[in-house]
């Protein structure tokens, strides 16, 4: 995906946050992606930066770590 | 678009959310459409809560308003 830098920062923290909190919960990439209903090499993108997410999906795979989505949009705390 | 209920009170609040903060600014949708970059009917169906929207568009209607994305998907506080 082409897209600015800001915006790649931001795609690349939102997907290092959800991999930071699936892994502080022992989950796979396999068992985060069942739960939130999206395929697991997706996941595996969404993870790396890599895709231009939308809310639904967002907020599907911010349900399934049991965190708000805004947590994962920001630095950690 | 076909979504659960929970996610489209969601959609509906962000919607809801850019429509309060464009106001307080006294900004048109058309003037806010131009400086997020996206067209003013698609403006329109966000703030309705139509629309699924990718983070790219989520973050540049925030930066077009001025705030922090995660103030546009909770509550006002």
């Amino acid at each position: 995906m082409s897209s600015s830098p800001k915006l790649q920062q931001r795609l690349q923290l939102f997907g290092e946050n959800i991999r930071r909190v699936r892994l502080e919960r022992s989950l796979s990439q396999e068992h985060l992606a069942h739960a939130a209903g999206v395929h697991r090499t997706y996941l595996g993108s969404v993870e790396r930066g890599e895709r231009n997410v939308a809310l639904a999906n967002c907020y599907a795979i911010a349900d399934a770590l049991g965190v708000p989505l805004e947590d994962l949009l920001r630095a950690p705390q």
